[in-house]
């Protein structure tokens, strides 16, 4: 099997990676936050180990600004609902993913203004079509750091900047890119970022975080039991803790912690070299197969590890189905969750097909998942 | 180590748990809903089994009513949220843990009353509580099933009873009985029931479920991919896709499946006999150790596996600080994000000590801490 679709979960995950779940699972009982006997202490510790590892590794410079989730679509909704108000515009652009748009267009019914501002045909946004889109009750722009459906990466260091002179606060998702292209969050500089760990993290399902710039008001979604300040029927104030009320999933970020290791070792720069040789080498064997249209930048610098395509007008998702049944290729069809960033590339309502290289996939497996689509061409 | 800390995370897990987390990490590559390659598609049939057998598990008729949280707090949240409208009332009870009550003190502020009822000093409530206090307005009641400070099982079938004759929902907090309580959601007939995986279900940390009666409405809290309806920006209105937004937790999902299956196999009127017997133990060998008193119901069979104590007026924290490391008897002591039913039973706000076995507990290990217990008097 080649697995080309690390944009959805990563596979396969470092061996370290499960025997660190492995590990907390057999060796640790407790409730991080809340029991103190040793069994406690040692799940709380894993998330305290977590954090500052997590905080290393992205330029955190303090660990206690990062705040877990179950997953990216939990943080991306808790830093829009936490911020936005009825009354209050907020940008976009066409590239996001509908765990952007979707809370975006539940909140418009609440009185919250809602631009999406049009991706180019590449699905790139520049810092200028936020200024030119700028409204004077504009409280925050949201922008995808890599499109997890072209793969394009955006400018977001101009479009913060922009922001932050504006006096707007900016939420950059990072769900595509982090672990997979080398960032830091305190040169990158955005109020809020939120992300996976089960993507290029490396980590299990169930985890993720959103990031919290120090000084920004972000109201929780949740209350609940934080093992801090019991007798307080309010939720306290103190972060991370009220933003995470209930028992945290130490089982999931004992194999989060580990993930983090594996990138600090290897650095994610390696990680990025690596995936950007397989986008190239996919670019130049997909671009000969005769049919194959490729969307997205052309040039590689400009794009995270995904390659959509589609071959002919055939049935694209029928076209995946036969990758994955009759050469074991395993990638994604359809939208990706991603709906105006199909109509952005002109992609809309059939979808296309994408390849999503990970770490751990090898040229051979490129080549073979080339070959695959050079017979599907030539069978169609 | 004796490990009597299960009403906080159950341990040791099973073996078959661990296993079946290991298996899906590595060897099932995808996400599920999201992928149709041979990975995503066994990532759905983890969650479509888990859903399934939990289903036959706790007497659900239709397995779709159940919903998949990162944790009961998260389920509980949804609920609460997702029911209550400024203008309501809502009614509970002074034993409700801070993942009940903190939410309902955040809604105060957006205009939803609430009434909480005192449970008398075993910590129990009545149905005619609930109905002396409702209001032309009340639109729910939440009652936990098993307290996790006392054990006190509520008469929640007559509370249920009286809430459908009523013309209001019921919400039922089975934390500390899912697992544990031989209990039919389907005889019990709540609106809404929310419970964890990690506890007596024996599952990861990083699951839990909210249980949602058909026909009742419940606003979603999130919003995102969903993988099903991409083109869509509106949140699907499928249950339980509404609830299920982001990647979902299948590697921890493959653990709750494998706990689900121990019980299955064990019957959970097996387990609640053999803690009832650990509960029995306790109160007997704790009653007779000068200095002790026990707090909660007297007659066993009103208990969860949930024993509350305290030796004399002395530092609770600090006993239970000593039976950790002197006497390896991990325990938990405080207020345990519960500080009404503290203040209802006496123990507010120096908190008290709990035991709580679970299945795997022995006999000796019972007797291990009766004797670190008997010690601890003898010595202070």
């Amino acid at each position: 099997m080649v697995y080309l679709d690390n944009a959805a979960t990563s596979y396969p995950k470092p061996k370290t990676v499960i025997e660190a779940v492995l590990r907390q699972m057999e060796s640790v009982g407790g409730n991080p936050g809340r029991s103190e006997h040793q069994g406690g202490l040692a799940a709380s510790r894993v998330m305290y180990e977590t954090r500052h590892k997590l905080a290393t590794l992205l330029g955190v410079t303090d660990p206690l600004r990062i705040i877990f989730t179950s997953n990216a679509t939990d943080s991306l909704n808790l830093a829009i609902k936490g911020i936005l108000k009825p009354g209050d515009h907020v940008m976009t652009t066409s590239m996001e993913h509908n765990s952007v748009l979707r809370p975006l267009e539940a909140l418009k019914e609440s009185g919250v203004e809602v631009k999406i501002l049009e991706a180019d045909a590449k699905g790139m946004v520049q810092a200028k079509d936020f200024e030119e889109a700028l409204q004077p009750n504009t409280k925050m722009l949201i922008v995808t750091h890599c499109s997890n459906v072209t793969g394009t990466i955006q400018p977001v260091e101009s479009i913060i900047a922009l922001a932050r002179h504006k006096g707007i606060l900016s939420l950059v998702d990072a769900s595509q890119s982090t672990g997979s292209i080398d960032y830091s969050i305190h040169q990158m500089d955005p109020d809020l970022l939120a992300a996976p760990g089960h993507k290029a993290l490396l980590g299990p399902q169930g985890t993720g975080f959103l990031y919290l710039k120090e000084g920004v008001l972000l109201q929780e979604m949740k209350q609940g039991g934080t093992g801090s300040q019991s007798e307080n029927l309010y939720q306290p104030m103190t972060v991370p803790d009220r933003y995470e009320s209930g028992t945290q999933n130490a089982h999931g970020l004992a194999g989060l912690q580990a993930g983090v290791d594996f990138l600090l070792r290897e650095t994610v720069s390696a990680v990025q070299e690596k995936e950007r040789n397989h986008i190239q080498r996919l670019k130049e064997g997909l671009s000969v197969i005769k049919g194959v249209r490729l969307y997205g930048p052309e040039d590689v610098r400009q794009q995270g590890a995904v390659q959509l395509f589609t071959l002919r007008d055939l049935d694209q998702t029928q076209l995946n189905y036969l990758l994955d049944q009759l050469y074991g290729i395993s990638a994604r069809a359809g939208l990706h969750c991603a709906p105006l960033a199909h109509k952005t590339v002109g992609t809309y309502p059939a979808g296309a097909i994408r390849f999503s290289p990970g770490y751990f996939t090898t040229k051979e497996e490129i080549d073979q998942a080339l070959a695959a689509v050079q017979q599907l061409a030539l069978d169609f």
